[in-house]
């Protein structure tokens, strides 16, 4: 589990959009993004693409919850609600899973526990282990 | 026109994430993201919710270009090839539109004009005239 | 309720494809496919159309049960495994709803209580009481 | 190509749906639904399932078309005009393929030309030769 979550620990783009990764079991994971300015659209709503990548930092924990890596192939997000400030939270579990396919549903809610966005993605499972970046 | 341009101007995550719109048509939009260290994930290959957002705004500006607001309630993603470096551009058009919703397509491509993702998503377009952000 | 119950009495793809509703409630329907010869694609397995459909009436009972009228505007399908024989199982329950747009989780099971498909969709509210047929 | 046509002919649940393929090419294909009572569901509208079973064809024989067997993973559809006579067409092309995935664009409009839904649909492809089907 430790490769995970150095894995997740040198995720660049999580970390720039401020997003904490706060928890990884088999198939399921959980983070948080405290809302900041730099959240924010063009009418202070909370961008869509940021609201996405809290799901899909989650989506990709749960997916390589497994220690092999798994690639993301396809995603579909329903926004349903707006968030301007406190803290969103996103929460995922897995939904299927073969030897080459998996299936993750991941929810973003807000302070009061209300849904803010739907996420369900698909990946491509592969053998390689997670290790160390293979790129540095 | 000048009205949406400001508008995006004031898009502080697409600022954040180093994204620059290039054009905006009648439902039609253009955005580039030249990629940075900050824009990768744990295996330095660019983030998923790195290319999201530089499609969503796109997906924004084409919907908006009309001068009345649309409220993005669905995207989907397919991921077909990975990115590590140059620049990435989205493109966008309308593939229908009624008074009430409308859907856009978006390609992302790299350098070498490759498909990196394809997006499409739907919007819910309301009666409001785009103006100065209403809550500052 | 009865209204609903009718609405899809009169349900004529739906018959036509051999489904049958088993349950209504409040955001939540149920209903099931016996596997017939003309449920198949050219290699004998279940048509990807069949799934949905028999989803897709799921997912209208569901958003219809309130006894005002929902319109369907998106829906994704993932298909996680293969279906030849036997009955196939569709259970939705409701993942959001404002008063404009709703959205459904449908599940796809076989006899063995395995996920076939995955289903999620979004529709759009009107204000109209679901009465007898509009045009007949 | 003859397999290929043969493989369509072959599919049951098109054929009790009155789906007629027009034509495959390289990552592309064409088909038509003439509209009859069978398709229409309890406000006498054309069933969301039929909509994407018609599209759904078209996706398989485009995906299917070089030979070797792909598998639907992952479709949505986007309904934007309701249909209710007339004839439906479906028509599809290839949006991006590598040696494992493919993604695949299908547009279904009315006689009049104008677009009732949009769909996009990802499949697995398998080195699998398209031959007779493998259980008769």
């Amino acid at each position: 589990m430790q490769a995970i979550w150095d894995f997740f620990k040198n995720d660049r783009y999580a970390k720039h959009s401020g997003i904490e990764l706060l928890e990884i079991g088999a198939g399921r994971a959980k983070a948080r993004m405290t809302i900041a300015d730099a959240h924010l659209n063009g009418v202070s709503l909370v961008h869509g693409g940021a609201i996405f990548t809290l799901a899909d930092l989650v989506f990709a924990a749960a997916s390589n919850s497994y220690g092999t890596v798994a690639v993301a192939i396809n995603a579909s997000i329903w926004f349903v609600k707006a968030a301007r400030e406190g803290t969103l939270y996103a929460e995922g579990v897995e939904t299927s899973r073969n030897p080459k396919l998996a299936t993750y549903s991941i929810k973003v809610t807000d302070e009061a526990g209300e849904t803010v966005a739907l996420f369900e993605g698909m990946v491509y499972r592969k053998k390689d282990p997670i290790g160390p970046p293979a790129r540095e």
